[in-house]
C-alpha cells in the first residue's frame, strides 16, 4: 500500500492513497484523514485503508484523481520523534580517512541522532538556506516509521513495529557540521529541515527487497541533470531492528516516530557512487589531496529516487531546487 | 493564565485553564481542546482563553472543579520540537574542572541539543528506568513554548514568540553521558523521557521575573524531603532570545516547539546548591578528590518547585518517584 499528504492548508494535510504506478489517488478519509491518525490507530486502519488501495489499483474508484507529486507534502508533515542513524559506517571510515577525524565509536553501538521533527519539505519544494557558505550538501536515505515501540523491545519484534517505508534528503551545512560535532551534542545548524519523497509504502510493496530491516534497493541520485550515485541500502551494518533496539532501551518511541538510515553509502563506492556530496568531496581529497567537487550552490536540483524490480519508482522522487532565502517558499 | 492538560485516556489530554493559587480548574474546550491547538492558534484562542481565566480567579464560573495534579499530563503532552539548551554555563565549568574535560565551545555561541518529543511523562507518574547502573540523574530546568517562529528571527523578536514557561525535570543517565557526549552526535541514551511540572504559564504571570528572556525566581529541588539546592533563573549566561535566534538561523520553529534552559545552575554554589546530582558530584570531586552523593536508587523521590514573591507555587510541583521497570505505570 501506497500513502501520500496531500497540501491542503492545513499543518497536518490530507491523506490520500496512492496506486502503486503512482498515477492515481484517492481520499483515505473517512478512515483517517491524515497520516499521524492512521499510524496511531494502524491496527484498526489498515484493512479499510489496504480494500480501498486494491480498488484503486484495480481502477474501481470513481473518486479518484491524477496524482501530483509537486502538491505533496511529505508523508508526514510532522512527527513528534525523528531519530536519524549513521548505520553504513563506510561513509563515517571515508569521512574520517580523509580528514584525519577519529570519532569515538563503540563496537556494537550505532550512531544514533536525534532530529527536529517539524518543517519538514515536500518533495518538490523549493529549500531556501541562508548563505552558500554554509557548505550546502544532501544525504539521500532510507527511513521508515514505526508505530507504538515500548521500551524495552528486542531488535527482532522491533520491525513488527516498522509500518511505512520512505526515502528523504537529509539535508546538512557541512560549515557548522564539525564545529558541532567536535563540541559533542549533536546537530542544529549542521541539520536543518529534511526533505521527504511523496510517497510512504508498506514494507510488503519491497517484496524480497525488504529483508533483515533492510531496504536492499538502489539510492538513485542526482544533481543538476547528472548522475552523482546509485548506493544500495542493503549494506547497512545495523539494520533498523538493531537501531530501534538501541533507541527503545530506555524509552518508549511513539506512534509515527521516525528513523533514518544514514546517507547510503557502499564499500564499492568507485563503481556506484556517493548519495553526499560531502563523501565524494572525502574521496577526492583521499586520491587528490583536495575536494575537486562543490558545495550547493543556489540554482542546484537534486533527484533522489528509488525503483523497483519492476523498474517504477517506489516512493516517487524528491525533485528539488536550491535557493536563496527571499526567492523560497519556505524561508 | 495557568493552563494545564488532564489525561483523559487520550494521547493529547485535554486542555484545562487553571486558577492563579492552582486549587481550581475548569474546562478550555470550546475555545480549545488541546494544548496543541491551543498554541497554534494562539492570538485567535488567547482573549477567550484569558475571559475564562479571569471568571475562575474570581469564583464566577460553575463548572469549575478542583485541580488534581496527581492527574495531570505534561502541559503539553509531546511536542514536534523539543531542544535543550546548556545556559548556565556555570555548571559546564564546573563540570570540566572535576572530570578534566574539554568542551570545545565557541565563544558567543550557545550549546544546544536536539531532543525527543515524544513520551513525556506527568509531574507524578512514576519514572521507571532500567538499571540503577545507569547512573540516573535529575536536572532542574526553566522552558519556554513558543508559537510560530519563522527562520532567521532576532533575538528581541523571538522573545514576542514565547507564549508560555515552565520547568521540568531533564532526567538523565550518567552512564551514558560520557560516552555519547565524546562520540560527538548528541545524547540517546543519557537523556531519555523529560517529566513536565502539572501547569505552564503565561509570561506576564510572572511579572518583573520575567525579564530579559530569563525567569528570575529560584528552581527548589529537593530529594527523598531533604534540601538539594535553589539556584536562581536569571544567571543564565544566554537568555531564550538568543537561544531560539541560535535555533531559527537555518529553520522554522513550528509552534508548540519547547525550548529547555540546561540545569539551573548558580556562582555561589556553595550557598544556594544545584539542580543535578551530577554537578554536586562534580563539587564533591573537586574538594575531596571523590563524589559522595549517590546517583539515583530506585525508591527515590524528587521534587522541584518555583515560588513567586507571592510565596504561592508558580508551576505546580514535579513531585515523582523513581523506580526499576515493572514497578512503573509507564515502563
Amino acid at each position: 500500500m501506497k500513502l501520500a499528504t496531500l497540501k491542503n492548508g492545513f499543518r497536518d494535510g490530507r491523506l490520500v492513497i496512492v496506486s502503486r504506478d503512482l498515477a492515481r489517488a484517492v481520499d483515505a478519509a473517512p478512515v483517517a484523514a491524515t497520516m499521524q491518525a492512521a499510524i496511531e490507530n494502524w491496527s484498526t486502519v489498515e484493512p479499510a485503508l489496504r480494500a480501498r488501495y486494491d480498488a484503486l489499483n484495480a481502477g474501481a474508484l470513481a473518486d479518484a484523481f491524477d496524482f501530483d507529486p509537486a502538491r505533496a507534502a511529505p508523508p508526514f508533515p510532522r512527527a513528534y520523534q525523528f531519530i536519524d542513524a549513521s548505520a553504513f559506517l563506510n561513509h563515517g571510515d571515508i569521512m574520517e580517512r580523509a580528514y584525519n577525524l577519529t570519532v569515538k565509536k563503540t563496537p556494537g553501538v550505532p550512531i544514533l541522532i536525534q532530529r527536529q521533527g517539524d518543517d519538514f519539505r515536500g518533495p518538490c519544494d523549493d529549500y531556501a538556506f541562508p548563505s552558500e557558505d554554509d557548505n550546502g550538501d544532501f544525504e539521500g536515505e532510507f527511513a521508515v516509521v514505526l508505530d507504538d515501540v515500548r521500551m524495552g523491545v528486542g531488535a527482532r519484534e522491533a520491525l513488527d513495529h516498522v509500518r511505512l517505508i520512505t526515502i528523504f534528503n537529509d539535508v546538512s551545512m557541512r560549515a557548522h557540521l564539525f564545529r558541532e560535532l567536535s563540541m559533542g551534542f549533536g546537530f542544529i545548524q549542521a541539520k536543518p529541515a529534511a526533505a521527504f519523497a511523496p510517497v510512504a509504502v508498506t514494507p510488503d510493496e519491497l517484496g524480497d527487497a525488504w529483508r533483515d530491516g533492510r531496504v536492499h534497493l538502489d539510492m538513485h541520485v542526482a544533481r543538476n541533470g547528472d548522475w552523482f550515485g546509485h548506493p544500495n541500502g542493503g549494506e547497512m551494518d545495523f539494520g533498523f531492528g538493531e537501531l530501534i533496539r538501541h533507541l527503545a532501551y530506555n524509552r518508549n518511541l511513539g506512534a509515527g516516530t521516525i528513523v533514518g538510515s544514514g546517507t547510503v553509502s557502499n564499500k564499492n563506492y568507485r563503481e556506484v557512487g556517493s548519495a553526499c556530496l560531502a563523501e565524494r568531496r572525502a574521496i577526492e581529497t583521499i586520491d587528490h589531496g583536495e575536494p575537486r567537487t562543490a558545495f550547493l550552490r543556489y540554482g542546484d536540483r537534486l533527484r533522489f529516487d528509488v525503483t523497483g524490480s519492476d523498474g517504477q519508482s517506489v516512493f516517487g522522487a524528491i525533485e528539488h531546487r536550491f535557493v536563496a532565502p527571499r526567492e523560497g517558499a519556505d524561508a
